[in-house]
């Protein structure tokens, strides 16, 4: 295995909200992914979900509060807990979660990527 | 919860050596620790663990050969792996691991933290 640089990462792809997969451990994945525009609201019955934002900002509106995220910053969604990321601008973040996820939870739509390609 | 700025975290301590811990999610944790000088040889018998350079750059010794990781870099050792991180100057990393991991994984000795705090 070689160091993966996350900004070198970030170049080879464009597409939003499709998780790219860069490394694996302990049952559990690193994604990037490109955000841009509102999300869907979804939540994960079984996994907690972790964000840290890597570029730009991130908003993630909860059921009783909306939390705000800058470059640098993480927060961790708990299992069960109803979510919607919006990005009003691009933002790039990393994610890490358990392998057998779903990025679109409780909801199957037109967004739901069945397997995280790797980069 | 609030979102958890990593910067603002890394300023509350700067003891070498002593992870701390900033989140728990799917039985891992995400801990930051400051790193100056060698660290002992070790390995992890049953866990991989990420490490993310925050700040500066890390060299880590593996048996067969050396990973240079600069900032925005990470790498996975993979469990059973002896590995040697060595910081030449001050390097602040992020580490993605299992809640039941023990720092100095084979080896106890004056290195090694019981607990990891929480900040």
């Amino acid at each position: 295995m070689k160091a993966i640089n996350i900004s070198e990462k970030f170049k080879l792809f464009n597409e939003h909200w499709t998780p790219k997969k860069i490394g694996e451990l302990n049952g559990q994945q690193v994604l990037l992914a490109k955000l841009k525009g509102e999300f869907i609201w979804h939540s994960h019955e079984n996994e907690d979900e972790l964000f840290m934002i890597i570029k730009g900002s991130l908003k993630i509106e909860l059921r009783d509060k909306t939390v705000h995220l800058n470059e640098g910053e993480l927060y961790i969604i708990p299992k069960g807990v109803e979510h919607k990321p919006i990005a009003e601008k691009e933002v790039h973040v990393l994610l890490f979660e358990p392998l057998a996820i779903k990025h679109t939870g409780n909801v199957t739509n037109k967004l739901t990527v069945k397997t995280f390609e790797t980069i």
